[in-house]
């Protein structure tokens, strides 16, 4: 059935929509964090911070006074001694979930203050957390126990931009958003876009190898990012930041650091191409009848929109519903009845008119072959920060409802969904979900994500954070993901979340090897302990 | 001024060519190429083919009668005993240039073949070379000594095809092409094009960190290759071989292996991302006043066709007009007269008047503003076909003209060319120039590639192959590389050809730890022994 909406397709007048920032939908909710306690006890070979070794690194800083902050009294002021407190946006992620202790924060300016303080702290074998922006989602960038916090928020330096090839030089805490808003001058944009834009820092997203919402059509940091330069745990720097496209002269060991989350080094410089900045975003959603017409619903949007293509995201119906039911700002259902599954595409190219002339093809082939049951099309700025809103409030309304066990995957793409029954019917199996006669511990099992990368965001909402809920979903949703293939972590890395659980996506001669690397680069262990690898 | 070639350019009707694939001009001339003596001796230490080892071979093979092949005899016909001159496609690179002594090629059917064979190699210490199709300028695939040639082109299995995501898994030995017309029929490509894809391996592809033509739109393979299947030198099997675009489980050791040249075990599987094959292909050329007007016509050119440009190819003046005076095919110059520089434009995308009109406005661009002096546009296959032997014919013309001293190097694109003035400047300081007086023993400096890429081929053509031509040349120009920050090899690898020269790209630690990782998945050293790493 063509539904009243879908004949306001047929004459659509699109507006061109220019330099759109959409924020990117947070995967953790704030509400009702579950609590978290590390399962390690520190590792007793590692030193501890004292006052002469906090004189040895206020000697190698050009400005110790503000760079070096430490709860450790400096009788001469050599330092700034702070009280503990004063340490907790160091010591704390932005969710208040990992939580460590930290005496000693140092903020270096330049790459070579980075790497005298890591020989300082190789000489003391004193373990080390590389910390940005401090907007992961698995804990990576806080300390556990009291490892030094070498924070590279002023080492924030643009080096050069070749506006001919569209390179970027940068020091890697420089914020990813100023970093975008710098290129845009130029005509170019950053290759990534992600939530935490406006604070997370360039060295952060290398070494998470953070993904985000133009990994569509921009691909992977590894392809991207052209030159690292890192400092090695010992204070070695290994000065790769060249800038080229191409260059075949043995091992790119760039590649080893990017998603390496901190254990192996220090990032402290990036290149990367950036590519030209849009001129031209369209936004529509489709709602469809069934998981499948979502998979022939990207391949009709591939062929139209081929190369414009920025975004395919799909929300299932409970999680469309709960947006409608619970997000603060109540949006309004841009269709007229539900549907099991819907679709958010964006496009991004360099005409409008031509851009415009792709969807309204596309849009016409989706409803004369009744692919889809339901579409519309953002017509200004603000239908545009609407239909992205449906999609990005899903984690805030699914918080609103309840507690939400979430889980970030990878899966082939032909079978992502299943994944999303197949725990249904284990949590229907268990009795947890409301029937007949009771209301069920569990309210809800859904998926939505980024279906044009196979990333999908599965989450359970339950009335609370229970052990035997839990044991329910773990380790059985990881078994599920092995078995299908996927990824237990599509984008967030495994940081002090869930670093004993690789196994089930790599097999244990490449755990083994990773280790080997790892000893390799750090042989003294020091480099982001209790974490990843 | 305007020639009345330009005139032409505002009546346009450009024509659609769907399925062009244009032939990747090689960058080693047959004509005339450098005697090449190997300046190492054969390590000692690795073992020597034997009757028994042969039969440990046939033992795991499941037809050594075709698979296994030697110069040494078998008694019962437990494999093919052959003559030395019959080994000689295996012995020899396909430009005569490397030629070794194997007494032994293998050709197994499964990774599992192949981790028998590289278990009993190990543990008699034999070095072994990995062999695809044989296509590689730098010697890379052909045994230096007598190491076992381990060749992969009967593991050539498609072993699956995900047509929603256009993820294809595969064999390491399927020829490029066949992979590519095996994709086309789902409406896929294949993300990478060079002139070898007849024959050339995708594991080789991968090995070698292949570039080619399509670089610019689709970017690198550390970006495009989803997991890799390996057999390590030990035999053991690194089962990588993911299809997922996103996965953040640990460091991601597939990066290692693409562009290892063979270094650390051999390449079995190779999954890889497909993107949509484009249906409108359109090409230009236009003639400029210099290298300046080069840089500005790129900008132009990604202003107006940002998200369909495939190629953007330079030619200077001297190798163009060795082009037209030296090819066999005497192709007719597009333009009246010569300009100082020609530029190459493809484009592709999925409508053709779409990308007809981004391609005529780029063309009003250019000519209002003068930027270009002179242009043609093709105007069917034919005519396509025709610009594109205009780019691919200059390494041919080069080669008839006299004797090339080729060179394949990255540099910043913002000074790609100034390489080329001095290298002129210092071949004429060195006398060997053409004067009033006397010919020159050095004909000409010149320089071509893929400006898009960075990706510069410097060419000296001389009257003959000479030291002290050479000592002109060398290690002056990659000195000068160096200094400008750029790569001595660009796409071709460093081989048995220069691994001594890795030092002027890559850093000392760089290359220590290069070694190092070398040494963690091959700690015999049996791994394509006397080249790159």
């Amino acid at each position: 059935m063509i539904s009243s909406s879908v004949a306001r397709l047929s004459q659509l007048s699109l507006r061109r929509a220019v330099s759109r920032h959409h924020v990117y939908a947070t995967q953790i909710t704030i509400h009702g964090i579950r609590s978290y306690a590390v399962k390690v006890s520190r590792n007793p070979d590692f030193g501890t911070i004292t006052s002469p070794i906090l004189q040895q690194f206020a000697s190698v800083l050009s400005t110790p006074q503000t760079s070096l902050i430490s709860t450790i009294p400096s009788e001469r002021k050599e330092w700034n001694t702070v009280e503990e407190s004063e340490l907790d946006s160091y010591n704390k992620d932005w969710m208040g979930k990992y939580i460590g202790r930290s005496k000693c924060v140092i903020r270096p300016k330049t790459t070579n203050e980075v790497a005298q303080i890591m020989r300082i702290c190789y000489e003391h074998r004193l373990a080390v957390v590389p910390q940005g922006g401090n907007t992961g989602l698995v804990g990576g960038s806080v300390p556990v126990f009291d490892e030094v916090v070498l924070n590279l928020s002023s080492l924030n330096q643009i080096r050069s931009f070749d506006a001919t090839s569209g390179t970027l030089v940068c020091d890697a805490g420089c914020i990813l958003e100023t970093l975008d808003d710098f290129v845009a001058k130029e005509g170019y944009m950053m290759p990534l876009d992600l939530g935490a834009k406006g604070s997370c820092h360039i060295g952060g997203n290398v070494a998470s190898n953070a993904g985000g919402l133009r990994f569509l059509r921009y691909g992977s940091l590894h392809g991207t990012v052209l030159g690292l330069e890192v400092v090695l745990p010992n204070g070695d720097i290994l000065p790769g930041l060249q800038t080229l496209r191409k260059d075949n002269t043995g091992l790119d060991l760039k590649q080893l650091f990017i998603g390496s989350e901190g254990s192996l080094g220090i990032i402290t410089g990036v290149a990367i191409a950036t590519p030209k900045r849009p001129t031209s975003v369209n936004v529509a959603m489709f709602a469809v009848e069934s998981f499948e017409a979502v998979k022939t619903t990207y391949q009709r949007v591939r062929q139209h929109c081929a190369e414009i293509l920025s975004a395919f995201e799909f929300i299932d119906q409970q999680s469309f519903d709960l947006v409608l039911k619970n997000t603060s700002r109540k949006p309004r259902d841009p269709f007229e009845e539900r549907y099991p599954m819907y679709v958010l595409i964006e496009t991004s190219g360099s005409n409008q008119e031509h851009d415009e002339s792709k969807l309204q093809g596309l849009l016409e082939d989706l409803m004369e072959s009744s692919i889809i049951s339901n579409g519309v099309v953002a017509q200004d700025e603000t239908q545009i920060k609407a239909l992205w809103s449906l999609r990005e409030s899903v984690p805030e309304s699914l918080g609103h409802y309840g507690k939400v066990y979430k889980y970030d995957v990878s899966l082939p793409m032909d079978k992502m969904y299943e994944l999303v029954h197949i725990l249904q019917d284990r949590v229907i199996g268990s009795g947890m979900m409301p029937s007949a006669n009771e209301p069920g511990r569990v309210k809800a099992v859904c998926g939505y994500g980024h279906f044009g990368d196979g990333n999908l965001h599965i989450n359970v909402v339950a009335e609370n954070y229970a052990a035997d809920i839990e044991n329910v979903i773990e380790p059985y949703i990881y078994e599920k993901v092995q078995e299908m293939s996927g990824s237990i972590s599509a984008e967030h890395g495994l940081g002090v979340m869930k670093p004993d659980k690789i196994g089930y996506t790599k097999d244990p001669l490449s755990v083994h090897y990773m280790k080997q690397i790892k000893r390799l680069f750090d042989p003294q262990d020091i480099m982001n302990p209790y974490k990843a690898i």
